[in-house]
C-alpha cells in the first residue's frame, strides 16, 4: 500500500492499475481530439488527450482521487489538508467530497476571489494564511495538528503519481502506434505518471515535457543532472511555475527524452489556435506543448504524438490575449 | 434526385439516408458531451451534440456537402454560389474546395474582415456588394449569370435540409431513449431537418427550438400559423437573425412542439457557463437552448434532452461578457 512516505523509485506498473481501478467510479475516461488544421500546420498527426474534459476540469483529479480513495477509513475520517491555489485544490476538494470527508486548503489571502469561490464550490474548507513561504508552512503544520488531516502534496507524493499515470493508460488504448507523447512539465506529476506507464507499457514511446522559458527550471535540471529550482518565476502558463521535487526528478531524470521550452508569446498564441480551431477551453499551461512542437518541427514531423491537455480552468474575464 | 426546386413536402428519409452515405467522407460524426453540473443545474439528462467541433466548425457543412457532392459533374464543373456571411459560407466553401470546384460568395463590403478571410481560408472567392438587399440581389444575379454557378440557398433548400438531418440521425443512435431534442432557430435549417429524421425514426421525441427574444419572429409565426418576418433584428445570436422560408415553415409548422426563447444576457449567461464548465467553444446562438431550458424548468425537469450545439465559430477578441 502507497503511502505519502512511498519513494517513487517502489512504484510498479501494479500501482497505476489499482489506481485506475480504485478511481473509475470517480473520474472520467477522457476523450481524443484530432485537427487536421493542426496536424497540417505542424506535419505531425496529434492526438489531444482532453483532460480539460476531466471532473474538477483538470487531470489532477485523478492523483487525488487515488489519494483519497486509497486511505484507510481511520485516516479518512480526520480529512485531507493541501496548500495550493490551483487545480490540485479543486481536484482534492472534490475527490474529499466524493468520500464524504474533509478537505482543508491553505491559500493565501490575497488569492484571486475567483479562486476561494471555485475551492469553496467543491466543498474545499479554506484556512487563510498570509502570502509567504513561511506563513503557509507555519499554518499549515497548524491545520495539520489541529485536524490531524492527512497531506497530500500536489505532485511529489507516489499516490498522487500512480493516479496521473492512469491518463496515459488511456491515452495507449485509444490511439495505438504513438511515436510520442508530449505534456507540460511544472512540478513533474503528469510527467511522472506518464514515465511510470509508458516505461513498462509502451517503451519505445518517447516522453518529451514542455514548460515556458520564463519557468525552465525543469529543462535546466534535465541538462545538469540534478534539481535546479527557479526563484519566483512569472509566466502566464501559471500551473508551471512549481519546481521538480525528488519524486518527480526521479521519473524525468530516468524517462524524458527530452524538454523543450516555449515564449510567452508563442504559448498565448498557441493557447488561441487551439480554442479557435479545436473549439475547446484550455488553459495557458496547455498550450506550452504545442507552442514547443511549432518551435521545434523537426522532431516532431511524420510523427504520431499524443499531446497531453492538462486541463481547462481558465478566467473567462481575462484572457490573454485580450489586453486590458 | 433533389435539386434546388424540390419542395419540403417531398422530402422523405431516404434523401437524409442518401445525404448520410454521401457526405460521410467529408464530415465528421460529432462527440455527444454531458454535463453533471449543468444537469444539477436543470434536473434534466442534457445531451450535447457537439457539431462547434464539425468541418468548417459549425453543422452546416452537412448541408452543403450534400448539395455540393450531389451535384451531376457538368452543374458542379460551373460551380457554387451563395450569399451568407456566417457559416454557410464557411462550409459551402469547405465543400466545394473537396469537390475541386469554385464556390462564390457575395458578401456586404462592410463585413468584418475577420469573416472575409475566414471564407478564403476556406476557398470562398468573394464579390463585394453594398450593405443593402437590393445591391446583394442585383450582385448575386450578376454572379450567377457570369459563371452559371449553382446556387445554394443556406437553409431554404431541400438539399441542405436533407444534409442537416443526419445530425439528429447520429444522435438517437448515440442517445437512447431520448424524450426530447432542442436546437436554436433562425432560417429553420437544423430544425426541419431534426423534424425530417426524428418524424421517420422517432415519433415520440418532442422537438423544440430556441430563439432570441429579440429575434422571435419564428416563436410568432409558430403561433399565428404563418410566417412572420422580423425587421432587421439586433441580438448576439447573430446566426439567428434570418426568418423562416417555405421550406422551412413546412417542417416547423408540422413537427415543432413548442419555440422558447431567452433574452440576450440569459443568451449570453448561458454561454459563458456553457464555456466554463463544459469547457468548450461555443457561438452565442448554441446558448439559446440552454437559456431556454433554464427558463422554462417545468418543460425540461426530468428529461432526457438531445442539445444540438450548431458550431463554435467565434471571434475571441471580442466576447460578449467582456465589455469593451
Amino acid at each position: 500500500m502507497l503511502d505519502r512516505t512511498t519513494p517513487a523509485a517502489d512504484l510498479t506498473l501494479a500501482h497505476m492499475e489499482a489506481a485506475r481501478e480504485r478511481i473509475a467510479p470517480h473520474v472520467h475516461r477522457t476523450p481524443v481530439l484530432t485537427s487536421s488544421y493542426l496536424d497540417d500546420l505542424t506535419g505531425a498527426r496529434l492526438f489531444f488527450k482532453c483532460e480539460n474534459f476531466q471532473k474538477a476540469g483538470a487531470f489532477k483529479v485523478r492523483g487525488a482521487c487515488n489519494a483519497v480513495f486509497g486511505l484507510d477509513d481511520a485516516t479518512a475520517a480526520r480529512g485531507v489538508a493541501t496548500h495550493s491555489s490551483g487545480n490540485h485544490a479543486l481536484s482534492l476538494s472534490y475527490a474529499a467530497g466524493r468520500r464524504g470527508i474533509p478537505c482543508h486548503v491553505v491559500m493565501p489571502r490575497t488569492a484571486p476571489e475567483a479562486k476561494k469561490a471555485a475551492v469553496r464550490g467543491y466543498g474545499g474548507l479554506i484556512t487563510e494564511c498570509a502570502p509567504s513561504t513561511t506563513s503557509r508552512e507555519e499554518t499549515f503544520a497548524e491545520v495539520e495538528r489541529q485536524t490531524g488531516a492527512e497531506f497530500v502534496h500536489p505532485y511529489n507524493d507516489a499516490r498522487v503519481i500512480a493516479g496521473q499515470a492512469t491518463c496515459s493508460a488511456e491515452l495507449i488504448e485509444q490511439v495505438p502506434d504513438l511515436d510520442a507523447v508530449i505534456a507540460p512539465i511544472g512540478g513533474g506529476g503528469m510527467i511522472s505518471g506518464t514515465c511510470l506507464t509508458l516505461s513498462h507499457l509502451a517503451p519505445k514511446v518517447r516522453i518529451y515535457a514542455a514548460e515556458p522559458d520564463r519557468a525552465d527550471d525543469a529543462a535546466r535540471s534535465f541538462r545538469a543532472g540534478h534539481i535546479i529550482a527557479d526563484d519566483a518565476p512569472e509566466t502566464v502558463a501559471d500551473g508551471l511555475k512549481v519546481p521538480l521535487k525528488e519524486n518527480t526528478w526521479h521519473f524525468v531524470s530516468r524517462y524524458v527524452t527530452d524538454i523543450h521550452t516555449a515564449a510567452e508569446d508563442e504559448i498565448v498564441a498557441a493557447m488561441k489556435l487551439t480554442w479557435q480551431r479545436m473549439k475547446i477551453v484550455i488553459e495557458p499551461s496547455c498550450a506550452v506543448p504545442l507552442a514547443a512542437i511549432l518551435r521545434n518541427p523537426d522532431v516532431y514531423r511524420g510523427q504520431r504524438v499524443g499531446v497531453i491537455i492538462t486541463g481547462g480552468n481558465v478566467d473567462l474575464d481575462r484572457l490573454p490575449w485580450i489586453g486590458g
